[in-house]
């Protein structure tokens, strides 16, 4: 249809960096990208596990450059772009969804509260400074894609939640900052804020423990990681005009962080 | 394309009520609901200017209702639903956005604040409220779609606004509780706000000033009305467990209320 | 000490208009403002119940002026200031608290939605508007206190408060509209929204349902209303520049609208 | 007079820890309790510099204890509590304010970055857990006071100060969880958001600049130390079971992030 081929055009390419591409919505979204806008889209997968991003590489059977990127290391960070191949360095949307997960306060290890901050907030931050380099080298101010992964957990704190929360927030604020600083150019800074979403997160958010995080789902029908990359390749594929800055992505039994109905 | 061709088939045989269609988001939305899903659609478009609907029906060239409608007098919502020819009453979808101006404290007259809220916000509530008592009625607790226009002024107060202001932040918080309120059920309840869009209302704000009106958008490039359907259109063609529940869109010019980039 | 009586001096010679005064909150605020500033205090009481008005001022034993008044009618707003005494026309602080109860959609009555928008939205606003224009004829734009009683309703949309928390959001976006539009001048616009407090208002709520209402508090021990009119208090005794915005005052068992703890 | 004895006596008997204790509003917050309950009050004054610390303790003349503390290093945090003097231990209220200045992405150092995340956000969260630790082995699930001084910054992002808004938001966010996972006990978390007050801070945030920093201030009257801090003493004098969970405090002239009034 119409709308669709408009999409796919405006996409035609593009080259775009997703990072946490080797599970979850980050893999989901590079998919739904390759299938939206088949031609001449570039792109870059980048997560810690290099063999898993491989085969989402494979998988997708277009132009993919896998890339082995920890986000907390302000190094890794910081030589990124230089290291791409040449060819693959005219970066036009970020796509940027990291996850360490959550505690209980006063009891929440010293190194568990660095490591999400170092991941999800100054991680993100890094990558967007890193990124918005390129972006901002071209005409008229500037042009490119921001995505952000934030959470509901960014919009509404909860118990059992409060630095999980606090980085989605931090970012939530930063986000929103950067399109009032980025407003003279053509840049697009834009969060999606997804509800419950079946992923590996809910094991990691509980250290591993598989049992636990079935137990969250148990009478629920959670979203899928492609429910929400047809959302952020939606984004993606407006008209340059048209930012779609901040939307928020529940699953039908979901009506707030923790507002969920369970069948029995 | 595969991603539009299951919107156009998820939105298959579904009968449509459009609040507002005489004008602007409304008028764009009528015509995107029948280009994105061509088959047994039933679009219900309904304002006060019933000459003006039938021109958009005409346009349109598909089973299209055009009905008189001033939501602002609950006599007429009360006994819309009924007044319906019957094949027309199942309603699936309610896409809402109605608007009356702005004015400044302490000089508001009464009479604006009274039209404002009964349109704005009774209105839209008497109309949510019919609509629900046919969604109810479905399996499993409910199902349909409630989409409320809301705007970038229910999230943000400003100077100059604090009346419309204060009825989008009335629905906002609405649509909030009906969505928990409705926890149980299928129904989906979706709010989407934009930002600038050029249609009639900025001239209806400044009571017909067209020269105020121009002088908001001089050197800015607002988002069109069809720029805000397709996001209505998309938020409706996700699948039943997928509820795009929450959106701001701006253009590329504006982060905030008040926060626009002027070209000189 | 000298905090306190620099508080009861910068009130002295105010006149204080107090809507809700014959309950609750509204009561004991008056009570408060005649205790901390206990010379040259003005205060005028008003609300529906005139008998009960006048036994608040017979314990006050200062000079206290009780007015029938029912805000949900224009016409009598409208002709308010006009019908003080001449010398209670000078009006300093206007604290606006007035409350209906709450239903849950779509089973709300057409006449409760009406009658909630009246009395805490558009008569809000209509007291408003009458007392700001006295306001604005001081010098360098104007002077004055106008502190509304919002709500957390008004902060986080809940369950089975469709439209008590749609009034107090309306109201809270006006109330910031209001400091923004006013911002030239010296008038001071504040809001301070209570938790759980335990007055009337939990039996109005429950349409006179006190068993219903006294379910809520089980297990609870909620504020009562002094510790709010302590706060109102605090908040117009400031000296001049200082503008306690905006106040979140809770019980230590509530955290949100809807989290609370119960002791079993 | 009566409340402010009632609160006087309230505050007997604590052991009040400061940080950012030398200069500005944690300053004055110190003076400022003394002033109010001048018996049996013991308070720690914590901060890198203390010489100032000593100055402020001469100051004040009461039982004071200046203690060298750098929150942004976890090892300090760490063995705080344990380097008291044992008798000082017994902490009943934590009042944290601290502040390091802003940036403009994307040029913002990497180094800057990390130090007003280690200060503003980790280090407030080490200290935050340091002393529940103490508060937890109380009866009744634990009982004390948290005051973390946030900002109109963690409320609304603004252009120019995305990295301190991010730390505030963050903040923001943490209390609000923790104010809901310690809801079973008498633990009170609150808040308090300033809006523009002429500090050091001001100098800070402009690396030293003085003529920048009095240039954001030129007409216009920015609220005092002071006034912060009589809004922490009341929040800390109420009655146990009152929390004034969220404050925001402006000057006159202000009524957003950037909505100032400057006279010309
Ligand atoms: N799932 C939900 O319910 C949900 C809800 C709301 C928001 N979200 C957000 O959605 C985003 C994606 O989450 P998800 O559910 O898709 O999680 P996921 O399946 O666990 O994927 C997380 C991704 O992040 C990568 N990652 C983690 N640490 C990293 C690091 N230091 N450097 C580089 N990459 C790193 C992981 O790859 P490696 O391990 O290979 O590095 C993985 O690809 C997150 O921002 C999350 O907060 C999720
Ligand atoms: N344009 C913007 O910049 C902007 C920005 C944010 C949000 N919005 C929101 O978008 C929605 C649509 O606005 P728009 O810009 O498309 O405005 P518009 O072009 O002026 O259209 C408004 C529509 O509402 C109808 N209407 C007004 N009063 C009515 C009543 N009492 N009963 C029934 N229908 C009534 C009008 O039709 P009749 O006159 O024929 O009745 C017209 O069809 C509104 O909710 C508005 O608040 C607009
Ligand atoms: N109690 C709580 O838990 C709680 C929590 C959050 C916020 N609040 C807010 O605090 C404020 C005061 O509530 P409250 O708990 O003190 O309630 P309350 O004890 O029921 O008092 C309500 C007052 O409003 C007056 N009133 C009602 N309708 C009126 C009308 N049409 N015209 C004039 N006066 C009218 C009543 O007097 P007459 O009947 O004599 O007219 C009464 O004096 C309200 O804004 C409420 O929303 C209360
Ligand atoms: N001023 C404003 O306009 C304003 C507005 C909103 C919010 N606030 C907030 O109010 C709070 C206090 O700010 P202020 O204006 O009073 O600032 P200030 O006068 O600059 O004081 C900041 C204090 O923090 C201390 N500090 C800084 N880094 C530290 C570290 N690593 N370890 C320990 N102490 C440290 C400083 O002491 P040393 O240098 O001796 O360590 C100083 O005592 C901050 O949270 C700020 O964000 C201020």
């Amino acid at each position: 249809t119409m709308a669709s081929s408009a999409m796919s055009k405006r996409l035609e390419g593009k080259t775009i960096v997703i990072t946490g591409a080797s599970s979850g919505i980050g893999r989901s979204t590079a998919v739904e990208f390759a299938r939206t806008s088949p031609k001449n889209l570039r792109l870059i997968l980048t997560a810690r596990r290099i063999d898993t991003l491989k085969e989402v590489a494979a998988e997708i059977e277009k132009e993919v450059l896998p890339f082995k990127l920890d986000v907390s290391s302000p190094e890794e960070v910081r030589s990124f772009v230089g290291n791409l191949p040449e060819e693959w360095r005219d970066i036009d949307v970020l796509d940027s969804g990291l996850v360490k997960g959550v505690a209980k306060a006063p009891e929440i290890a010293e190194e568990d509260i660095n490591v999400m901050f170092a991941t999800n907030v100054t991680g993100l931050i890094n990558m967007t400074q890193a990124v918005l380099s390129i972006f901002k080298k071209r005409a008229d101010g500037g042009a490119g894609d921001i995505i952000n992964i934030g959470s509901i957990a960014g919009r509404e704190p909860y118990q059992g939640g409060s630095i999980y929360c606090a980085t989605k927030a931090a970012i939530r604020s930063f986000t929103d900052s950067l399109r009032r600083e980025l407003i003279a150019t053509r840049i697009r800074i834009m969060e999606i804020d997804p509800g419950q979403v079946e992923t590996e997160f809910s094991v990691v958010r509980f250290n591993g423990d598989k049992a636990k995080a079935d137990a969250v789902y148990a009478g629920c029908e959670p979203l899928t990681p492609d429910d929400i990359a047809e959302v952020i390749v939606f984004a993606a594929g407006r008209r340059e005009n048209v930012v779609l800055a901040d939307s928020l992505v529940f699953p039908n039994h979901q009506a707030a962080a923790t507002v969920m109905h369970k069948k029995s």
